[in-house]
């Protein structure tokens, strides 16, 4: 950790300082610039409260040298980390698609999408069965019977299952989900990491709405630290002041992330722009952009849709979609 | 709810949709223009999907005409709610200052916070047992303990506590709890809303990070749709570009919501900011605003604060800050 | 136009305000909801204020039917515009990169450049010679001999070249250049798009820091307004709150704008990124959102390069990434 | 400056580094902590490349220890700049309030207004010649006409006026305009701005759309590099995603600016809310949080304003906020 002081900062008044840090078990070096003094703050600095520090009189500014996410970070985990859900894996290399409705609302209707989005390509099946949604007068998902619907569609074409959770509570509802979603809405719901940190599942977290890439690391770590390795991470677009589009897709986190760390990234693009018309060209754009896997909302009958009708793609838009973004991968990965 | 068609709409196509309204019991009335036809759709259009109906291939845009939100809105309810917190009254015209620790660090700490600021005309002594913090490698809080030293400071000074709940498990803790915090990263949390709109305990909702004020609306909705009307909301900051700033407090929210909704509204100034320096003049600009009170984060050793240090007043400086408060409140009032 | 009016709106103070569309020379069709009524204004509308008009007490809200960019706006213009610059068509269907450096630096220097990048396929040169820096002591440009050195590599490969403009004012040195380019800073510097629009230079318009792509559109519209139809857009990166990246490339903005308008749009991942890492990703990523071309920083000693060097290219990088693109772009047409 | 380097860095690279720096005339300190290396550069950075440096392959992070703006550095100049205006003065604990219409309409018009606020104590007058308007087809100011009517207006009232410049050409015609305004469009337009650094014109710079206070200090800087030292910053609201004001007024600002300037600080809440009924808790928000003047919005038939009506204030709505203003002002001077 780097600290600099401001130009006028008296000897006692820096030796205080350094004082303090020593107090803490932290060694300090000190080079004198032309106007400034410069601490280089040296040990485990994890626990130095880097705004109190900035806040002091004396305190110019100050940076920390190492990330705070350990677990996550690649410089300490080199290799790709690839998770196997069912017969597929996600990560190292391996390219997957993970396509089906918004939420789930029928039997027949999640089965249908599954059947058909299989034949495209896709390797896993999600649908919702808790759906959160910004008013309380919206609806909120079939719940238990969502999830029961899912296992059925999974029994039959062998596919996978990814799942949104919103509630600790809910997870022995999640046995036999392969794939356990969290929401941008809660990818700070500490206590729902933690309780997800106990699981051996994977844990598919997307990017909140507002957040920094290192936060999302940092909510990755929380379920890291719990002992489960198995995150993939999301982007879904965040907020901007744009308003032709729900969100704004920043696809250049996934070249960033690559570098950042070891975990896989995928990219949403239904989520991300909520119009089925520019969900083409920005899943060819994810993959171009080097995305270990997509998720795309696919909807038997998009008109009638319970949520996020106008995101949806039909089977056949799915069916074209894929076929290109495969075309995209080989020249990626050639 | 209004759609607007596109130029060269058929007048089947036109048709067809206006069928898919009736189909859902809604009335329509047809309004042509030089270029565009436009439709307004009448009856219980809450549940039709603007997002879907703006993807239609013929729709040019769509657009709500009434809100949403219903308890929270003033439209229905013009008279401001007051949230009764013992002896003190929120909103109404009363305005009221809650101060403490960011984090509740042990008994002594506590009680010697809370008679400070009592002293300097604090209503409310608000201390974090449960701390949602970036890191897992963070203080997480003394859960437990932390409220048990709240409610000996409200024993021996009679002031009310506010406090922040992040799992609903946790509710039986905050049975003797005046006000629960719900914090920014929870705003939409939806089922620890949910619960909490079960009780008939005052909520303190915090605006999310990149939350608008409609969607803070609706999240009060969530806890008012419970049956608990007692929601005090607080503007805390939201994140933009600007570095120089933790988040840049929106203090124009004071006004809009003031229209908008007669529920109370209080600001944070403190986690807005982030740097003590800047929470006196936000805090007065806060009251000059009309806000209905203020939360501000007292310590009384800073420098040793175990979280948030860099962003607490010492108990003369919240003291000045309160004396400066007072007399703009006046202005405002007169 | 619409506009709906507040509940409780009494019956006179509808009729004045219909009053007052109708001496503006507008028609009202009125269209009674159940709890609001709406108002259609019908005539040319565009000069009614419609910010004056949703500050009205009885006006809940108002929205424009009608775009207010016409000559940009695909709807009245459906077939691309295809912008010609030297042999060379932009728009289209067709796809072509511009490379060079930031600034010029020397004569040798920009002559290297656009050999080495010419031979990797890039159709034209850029080069800039007149530098938009937001300090005032850094280097800004070489001004009218850096046009010089860019027309003098031009002669030598015979490649048509594009170099920013600040100032209207230098016009006359930009005679012999090929594509005048409008800087992010300056795409509201109205001033100036009016000047361009006498002339009938093709104009490379870049997208500002923070506006809308409508905002975009109706900067385009001014320099057609004038006479000049050779407007060439493009997307550079937007201003969030991620730290990561000097800019957030928004790649939704190609196919959206594709909708909007018929001019071409290009995309800038250098100065959006910042990285050089995360130009090529990034490159390939517009190529598959379908971009109608690039406009990539190559410089042949990064390390010493007196702007953005952190964001340029070596030629050989750059040769790979050519390659590369042309593959996703095969994709993309076939 | 200080450059941390990656762990694995080699001692052969990291020499290589410092001897670049050494080539540039620099000295470099070496400081060893226990993951990463931390060069400390001493001497003139300011020619350093930072985005180049961070961009290195061994340099995980990079950072400035010196701000690069110096003539409106406080740390340089600790005395508040006090810019006289007439027989005002602005800056230095003095408060004054600017007022006028968005555009000039007419002499009449401006007459009134100007006679209106006068006598509610307004001290200059502002007034629009010359518009950026967004749309080519809006109205865009009288320009020559509309500086003769304000001079006109500052005949018979005698208040210094207020007025925007578009274009360094027009120049001659603000040879009586007493402060020259540069809009939030411009704020970054160059040429501009060097232009009016060579005058000794009194200049008021409006903040940028998306721009952060230190490039806003660097746009005074090029004000100031050119020898005009009488700079007033304008803080006029930010863009950011809530859409229900035009933009978010940024108060805390104000202290910000205070800290890192010696230069005069007022703000407009009129273009940051862009509706009248914010303007005044806005104004009384922006005294409190310390502001040097104000800058508002008033028509005398706000109806019928040529633009920005819906954000102008009437001469009773502006007498009404000029006095709680001024007990506002008290408050804090107090």
């Amino acid at each position: 950790m780097i600290a600099v002081l401001k130009p006028g900062t008296s000897v006692r008044q820096r030796d205080n300082l350094i004082l303090w840090f020593k107090s803490q078990g932290l060694d300090v070096h000190i080079s004198e610039g032309q106007t400034h003094t410069v601490l280089g703050i040296i040990g485990d600095t994890s626990r130095v409260d880097i705004d109190l520090l900035q806040s002091l009189d004396i305190v110019d500014s100050a940076k920390r040298v190492s990330e705070t996410y350990k677990l996550a970070n690649r410089k300490f985990h080199p290799q790709d980390t690839v998770v196997p859900v069912g017969p597929y894996k996600i990560g190292g290399g391996n390219f997957q698609i993970i396509a089906g409705p918004c939420s789930v609302e029928s039997e027949e209707q999640i089965i249908e999408v599954a059947q058909a989005v299989k034949k495209s390509g896709a390797a896993l099946l999600r649908g919702g069965a808790f759906k959160p949604r910004t008013s309380p007068y919206d609806f909120q998902g079939l719940r238990a019977a969502g999830i029961e619907y899912l296992l059925e569609a999974k029994k039959i074409t062998g596919m996978p299952i990814v799942s949104e959770i919103m509630n600790a509570e809910h997870l022995p509802l999640f046995e036999d989900v392969d794939v356990i979603q969290v929401g941008a809405r809660n990818m700070q719901n500490f206590e729902l990491l933690k309780a997800l940190g106990k699981t051996q599942k994977p844990v598919l977290l997307k990017r909140g709405l507002a957040s920094t890439l290192k936060e999302l690391l940092m909510s990755a770590e929380y379920i890291m630290a719990g002992g489960n390795e198995n995150v993939i991470l999301c982007e879904r677009g965040i907020r901007t002041y744009e308003p032709s589009t729900r969100n704004t897709l920043d696809l250049s986190a996934v070249p960033l992330l690559r570098e950042m760390t070891h975990l896989p990234i995928i990219v949403d693009p239904s989520h991300a722009t909520g119009q089925a018309r520019l969900v083409q060209p920005m899943a060819m754009a994810a993959a171009a952009a080097g995305a270990d896997g997509l998720m795309i909302e696919v909807h038997n009958d998009p008109m009638h849709a319970l949520c996020d009708g106008a995101q949806s793609l039909t089977p056949e838009q799915f069916d074209e979609l894929a076929r290109k973004v495969m075309r995209i991968r080989e020249v990626v990965a050639g």
